[in-house]
Order: C-alpha cells, then sequence, then structure tokens
C-alpha cells in the first residue's frame, strides 16, 4: 500500500504524533497539550484535522489512534476488549471513525475471575515495545503516572493488569490536604524517600502513615526532612506491592522517561528487582506500525 | 469557689459549650459552626465574648477550652504535653490566656520511639469518659472524624495514639478524585459496604482498590452497587486495621453519636470486637469539669 500513515498516542492531558512515509520512516513528530481533556465535545474532527496540519499538512492514507481519544468522552467510544489479549486482538477490536482510514484502538478490560480493571493506551505501548523487542513476549512492565498501570503479559498477550491511583493521590494531598503545606518541596531520592519506600514496601496503614508528614513538622522532631519525597516514597511503596503481585520476582519493564519513572526504577531496585526502561514513544510507534500491518 | 464555669470543646470547624451554675449543673449549652476555621487572626477574643453572650451574658469565673483553640493558627498556642498523660498532667499543662480566668486545655503529643503524632481536644474526651465512669481506666477509645484518632489508655493515661487521615482522604475522593462521580450515594451499611471493609481489615492495597470502583462502573459489571459504601467501608477497613493495632482483642469504645461513629461501630463488630458508644459531650464536660476541680 502506498501513502503516509499517521500514529498517536493520544491522552488525557496530552497527544503525540508521528507521520511515517511510504517506506515505513518518521517523516514528522508532533506534540502538544491538547489531550481529550481540552477537546471541546464536538471539536475531535477539528482537533484531527489540527493534527494532520501540524504534521506538514500531508493526508495519509491510515490514521491509527491510541489511548483515551477511545473513551465515552472521546472522539469515539472504543469498546474494552477482554483479557487475554495481544496485537491481534486489538486489531481486530479496531474501532473505525471512518472505514479503512481512520482507527481508534481499543482499551482493554479485565473482569470476571480478576478484579474489574480497565485501561486505554497503556496496552499499545506494552505490546508495542513486545513487538520492538525491548521486552521479551514474558514480561511484566509499570507505567507510572496518574493512574500507575502494571501489566502482566504472557506469550505476548496481556493476562492481568492492575490500576493504582498512586499519582492522583500524590496531587490531591499535596494541592487539596491538610497535609499541603508539607509537601512543597521538590520530590528527589535519597533518605525520606527511601524512609517512605520501606514504610509503604512493608504493607503499612497508608492512611495513618500520610499523617505523620504534619506530625513531625508539628513536633519538629526533624525526622523527616523532605515531606513529598516521604509521602512519594510512601505512595510508590503501596503501588510497588500492589504492582509487584503480579511479578513474581522477575525483572520489570519500566515504560517512560520522565523523573517519576526513574523513581520508580530506583524504588525497584530497592525493593530487589532488576530494572529494564522503555521509552514510551519507541514503543507506541512499534505497537501501531505492527497493528496497521494487521490491518493491512 | 463561687460563680459560673464555661467549658467549651472549640474544634476546627465547630464549637461546642457549656455553663456550669454554681452547684455545678448544667444551665446553658451552646453549640454553632464558628472553629477555628472561622475565627479570623485577632478575632479571637471577640469570638469568645460572643460565645459568653450566647450562652445567657453570665460572666463566669473560669473558662477552660479544649481543641484546636490552642493551635498554632488558634487563640494561643497551648504546646503539647508529650505522652503518657492523665489529667493531672493536662492540669499542670494548661495554657492561661488570662491568670486563673480563662485556660486553654494543651495537646497531646508522641514522640520518641513511637511514630510521631498529635491531639488536641480528643485527649479531653477519653480522659473525661473515664472520669465519668464511661470506660475503665484501661481501655482503647476510637475517634472517627476527618483525621480519626485511636487512643491507648493504662491506669488513666494516655499511653499511645495514632491519627488516621480516613474522613479527609474520603472527602478530597469524593470531591476532586476520578472516583467523585461514582461516589455520589449516601454511604450506608450494607453488602457494598462490607466488602470494601473486609478487602481493608485484609490489608489490601488500598490505592490499587480504590480504582475498581471506577473500573466496575465503566464495566457495567455491576458487582458494586454504592461506590460511595464501598470506598468508605475500604478506608474505615484500613483505619481499623491501623488503630486495632492499639488495642490486643478487647473492646473499643468509640466516642460519637454520628452516622459515622455508627458505621465505625458496624465496623468493628463485624471485625469482631466488642463495640461503646461513647457520647462525646458528655466525655468532654466530664474531662473539663474534673481538670477545673484540679485547678481551683
Amino acid at each position: 500500500m502506498t501513502g503516509h500513515v499517521l500514529l498517536a498516542d493520544w491522552g488525557t492531558t496530552s497527544r503525540r504524533a508521528w507521520l511515517l512515509d511510504e517506506s515505513g520512516r518518521i517523516a514528522a513528530i508532533f506534540e502538544d497539550q491538547r489531550g481529550m481533556a481540552a477537546v471541546e465535545p464536538g471539536g475531535w474532527e477539528a482537533a484531527f484535522g489540527e493534527l494532520k496540519r501540524n504534521l506538514g499538512g500531508t493526508e495519509p492514507r491510515l490514521s491509527l489512534l491510541a489511548g483515551m481519544v477511545g473513551a465515552n468522552r472521546g472522539w469515539r467510544e472504543a469498546p474494552y476488549v477482554p483479557c487475554p489479549a495481544g496485537l491481534g486482538e486489538l486489531a481486530a477490536g479496531l474501532c473505525w471513525v471512518e472505514p479503512r482510514s481512520i482507527a481508534i484502538v481499543p482499551g482493554l478490560s479485565q473482569a470476571g475471575g480478576a478484579p474489574a480493571d480497565v485501561m486505554r493506551g497503556e496496552e499499545t505501548q506494552v505490546l508495542g515495545a513486545i513487538a520492538a523487542c525491548l521486552a521479551p513476549a514474558d514480561c511484566v512492565a509499570c507505567h507510572p503516572g496518574t493512574h500507575t498501570k502494571w501489566v502482566a503479559v504472557r506469550g505476548g498477550r496481556v493476562t492481568e493488569f492492575r490500576t493504582v491511583m498512586t499519582g492522583e493521590l500524590f496531587a490531591l494531598l499535596k494541592g487539596r490536604s491538610i497535609l499541603a503545606e508539607h509537601l512543597g518541596d521538590v520530590v528527589a531520592a535519597g533518605a525520606d524517600f527511601d524512609a517512605g519506600l520501606d514504610r509503604g514496601l512493608d504493607g503499612c496503614e497508608l492512611t495513618a502513615d500520610l499523617f505523620r508528614v504534619r506530625s513531625d513538622a508539628l513536633l519538629g522532631t526533624g525526622s523527616i526532612g523532605n515531606g513529598a519525597a516521604y509521602v512519594s516514597g510512601l505512595l510508590i511503596g503501596a503501588d510497588l506491592r500492589a504492582g509487584l503481585a503480579l511479578s513474581e520476582g522477575r525483572e520489570v519493564h519500566v515504560i517512560g522517561r520522565s523523573d517519576l519513572a526513574s523513581l520508580y526504577a530506583a524504588a525497584l531496585e530497592r525493593s530487589g528487582r532488576e530494572v529494564r526502561r522503555i521509552d514510551g514513544g519507541e514503543a507506541v510507534v512499534a505497537g501501531l506500525k505492527q497493528l496497521a500491518e494487521l490491518v493491512e
């Protein structure tokens, strides 16, 4: 098939897109903050047109979009594909906005025996990482963020996953709670982060341990220097505890290059795991390219 | 000594005051929402004057005020008294705003070996409950709220306590989180509350289990009918887990008559504890009366 292909990871707060030329090489990359939250209802077609113009104006023969663009508040709701699922199931479940030309990648759901859970976008990154040989077909991946996703893959299919509200809870505590005044510092690895992390990994009572930040400050005991680092460690420790239950002592693939991903990598190493870092952009492009091949 | 005595429990969001006549009987009770948060800096004297007027205008010979009125943002900062401490230590630590006439009850602090923690107001209720024979001198009390307090008492002195941010976290999740749209129902005891409670008591990963409310709703599995009840159960379960570590299998005295206190009582009974309910007003009056006797 000739013509360009547009691939996009269109999330809640940002979007990133790649234009591939006829030989499959990246001809243009564009990224901005026009995520789902910044697109008004009915404004998706225009937002997509703007995206194409920002990539140089070439009309792609095929566009594949992953992420919250397929949510109920997105462009078109792409029904979740149930686990276990690999790229084959995702390709079969594509939601076509324009026949044979624009499709949204479905998210994954987990129900039945396992606790109910959902994701949109991370599945394409994790399965793309495997397609690009950045991770083996049997692996556990961690995608840190507002809602951290832990994903277990067997034979190239997602078998189980778990969402942890770590980033959102940290933001609520920092912005709106009685702890806010103690959480002003930049989170950094170090003794306070490790102290929180060890408590979290140990299965502490999170809602009780959080208040220590305030008590310590009021009493001036000085045992917590950087409250934000301690609280981040506490939440990430609890997050690892939830996620590592999927991983059976193996290495963990951390997707993302943010400071947050670095903290997770440090935390995983402290907990005795081996860590492999994966670039999220590289992974999602690989996943979407593979899906493009599967539908052509 | 002759003259009236004014007793008050002056918290963050509300205040409650009692005027005792010369024979120690309650002559007037007043309650409103003018807690610490509603008193501007420099406005405490006027707020206290208003309180006296609302109790009938009698000028008391002695006024004893417990609670956040003694915090750093209160009328006068009353330094914390370290644990272990009973009513004798509280009396010795009173912070006199006017010599021999107006005093603020200090809060308690815990430091050294035990995790740093602080409280203001609950100590007077718990020790007052013992003074009024509503609880034995060796007991564990639970004071549910924005910041739940668990208090262990031995020989009439608070030996250990723990703060859990249950109410505040619930409010943040209900008001500001991605779960908000699923938490609109009134929290009530029942199957959803129990399901969350059992998970919380079991030491689940709270930040992961919370997200299930959203996944369940998105997938329409119907396994959680009342999301607010489930989340409340989850948080109260985690709260009990933290607090019951102080209690060694004995009965628990739940202070307060609110719907929240009823949920805690139900939760404690489900966890196999015996529960005694204590009226917070009765307890704080008893504690403050005892302090008045100790300083006269």
